[in-house]
């Protein structure tokens, strides 16, 4: 597997474009953005589990889970489409049909994601107009993709984008991802948007199984602030045009499967890098635990601690909150037999043995902390399960970024 | 019932001290505290359920599920004696010793508390030398009772305490009691640490099943930061001196039953109020639900989301984020019939009607969210059934506290 440039059009046949409609305030920020296959693609996907869910998010499982196969998607910025009513789903299929009538293709193969604030009716006019200018600016280029991931931003701070290349018996696959992020994240199915581009050929119903399985070790093991999403939403497109003999299962599938799992876990881990207000990464792994799921909700419950946040943007040693985390996670462990192991570039340093405060410098403990990322091993000495949660400090800026988000 | 002044030491029976016993940086700082029943009470407790818990918690269930009864009460704040293993166990031990010897009571009917940093052993001399002089400065006066409600604070802003009298059967009954939160608030049982004194004369296993059951309406409602501590500890003491024929059931008992769980709500609401670095209390109710419990998840949900509690800081009425964290609740409702009504002593609003916003001035909006305590009310038209929960605002001040806590 090698890293690419290119994005959502490394792969062979897609075509991007990101622009500004004018949905967004600020003159220069582009608001709207297309992905557009050559050919029909396979398609899974993967979305909030809020009861409360945005326009899109309801009509992409039809698309995903009805027709399995999509060929375009249409996104913009500033306005999430939830809590919209009858009003919001009857935009959301507007811009479908919009988008399939000028491209050519089937409107119930257009996929529709938006991210913003939560309430607002879409200015339609803005977005039709939008719609029509995106699709001549379509291009298969590495700007174009950069346009588009531009485009989809809302709070973060920079674009996400990957692409990567794997050979699938003899043949080069290539697969480029796009996401946003910044804050409502607490992904419980994928982050707010991630969008997947490949030129494999798989059977559908795989990729739907292996992009759910992928889904929880990487966007769901994730979290910025706590609060999931209304309209959280993973796609990964397949076209097939790499020309591969079409993946069944793992024996033919293995490298596929692990590259794809790479582009999941770095737009994940560019999320979390990037979560509103935040200075550093804090990754934290729970090693040793008797269930994969033990692991799992004990490094997401250090990573959610708004004083292990805090305490990590202040660069204090303060073990004690992330044992403190790890105990009302609601795993039974005995925590006299934890350990708690910092690192960072700075260095590695054993601050807590059997459950007490190790002989540590509090100094050195600072020098690692002040690293980026911030790593967290905590062995709880129950088994042999493992799994890794990525988190971001708690910061003054994200009080200032959500105390007026709307202004 | 009324509410009358004397704290800890307003029932019958009951003294207090409070005073600096070198613990915590700073010359004035107190930072122990004793309570005395001059006959034994029966004794009621509700502890943290965080896997991870403080050695004086272990030592007080004992005392509270074996005995049932205890005659004295030690606290100290500025170290919290959690994760200090075999020694920190013994250290509390030898409190309940030291204070028993002292005040001619039995050792294991001498309840111990401590609140502060995880980690550090007890400063075991300071700790002796306070008891020694907490002991002859019991006394059974107001400003006794604000020493000890003083000497239990952490990063609070100002000592928490209230008394009440109510009739039982002819004859007037006392109810005091004092607490302390601040941060690492989110009690899974009890808060960081709440005394309650009453003269009532009442069966212990009735006490304790009353106080487990108000505890749930009460402590277990409130979150200051969705951190369960380490040592959350609820105590109520109950040494019969009011002179009324014991309490057995709610025919003779409901007065005090209602008395009991005004005092635990006012404290609650207390230590919300004064959550780290907040301006504002955040009352949340959740109205017309299926089930208690759903009324109490959906309440808690949006209390504690970071997003809600930033957004009542900057008095944005982002309703959105409402409406987000009651869908990621865990409960089912149908988000189309919700209406949500801001309210503050500068007026009341209908923000959402039927899942989606309605129409009003956000002007007005910013105005109620000036007042308070801010106060939202749901209503999912789905059952009969509601429940309180109550937070603060997410500020700069509490990053600024967390950040670095331990210097």
């Amino acid at each position: 597997m090698k890293m690419i440039t290119g994005g959502v059009t490394a792969a062979k046949g897609y075509q991007a474009a990101g622009l500004r409609a004018g949905i967004k305030a600020g003159k220069d920020n582009k608001d709207m953005a297309m992905i557009y296959s050559e050919v029909p693609a396979a398609c899974a996907g993967t979305f909030t589990k809020n009861v409360v869910k945005a326009a899109p998010v309801f009509w992409d499982r039809d698309v995903v889970y009805e027709q399995g196969m999509a060929q375009a998607v249409v996104i913009n910025s500033g306005v999430a489409n939830a809590c919209t009513g009858e009003e919001g789903l009857a935009n959301c299929a507007r811009e479908a049909e919009l988008t399939a009538e000028l491209l050519g293709v089937k409107s119930e193969q257009v996929l529709v994601a938006s991210t913003g604030v939560i309430g607002p009716q879409l200015p339609m006019p803005v977005i039709e107009s939008g719609i029509r200018s995106l699709v001549p600016e379509l291009k298969a280029d590495p700007q174009s993709a950069d346009d588009a991931a531009n485009a989809i931003l809302t709070t973060d701070t920079h674009k996400k984008e990957i692409a990567v290349e794997c050979t699938v018996a003899g043949k080069t696959v290539t697969i480029g991802g796009m996401c946003k992020g910044a804050g409502m994240i607490h992904p419980n199915m994928g982050t707010m948007l991630a969008f997947v581009t490949s030129d494999a050929a798989i059977d559908q119903s795989l990729l739907q199984t292996w992009t759910g399985q992928l889904i929880e070790d990487t966007f769901n093991m994730i979290s910025v602030d706590g609060d999931t999403s209304t309209n959280d939403t993973c796609l990964v497109l397949c076209n097939g045009l790499a020309g591969n003999t079409p993946i069944t299962g793992m024996e033919d599938g293995q490298a596929f499967r692990e590259a794809l799992e790479y582009v999941l876990a770095y737009l994940a881990k560019q999320i979390a890098a990037d979560g509103e207000g935040c200075t550093r990464l804090f990754e934290v792994t729970c090693q040793d635990a008797l269930t994969k799921e033990d692991a799992r909700v004990i490094s997401k419950s250090v990573v959610c601690s708004s004083l292990t946040k805090a305490a990590v943007f202040g660069k204090d040693a303060n073990w004690g909150r992330i044992l403190c985390a790890m105990g009302y996670s609601g795993v039974d462990f005995d925590p006299q037999k934890v350990d708690i192991i910092l690192e960072s570039e700075h260095g590695s340093l054993t601050l807590v043995k059997d459950g007490i405060a190790a002989d540590y410098s509090e100094e050195y403990a600072t020098k690692i902390l002040s690293g980026n990322p911030v790593k967290a091993q905590l062995y709880i000495h129950a088994g042999t399960e493992s799994a890794t949660a990525w988190g971001c400090d708690l910061t003054y800026e994200y009080v200032s970024i959500n105390a007026d988000y709307r202004s």
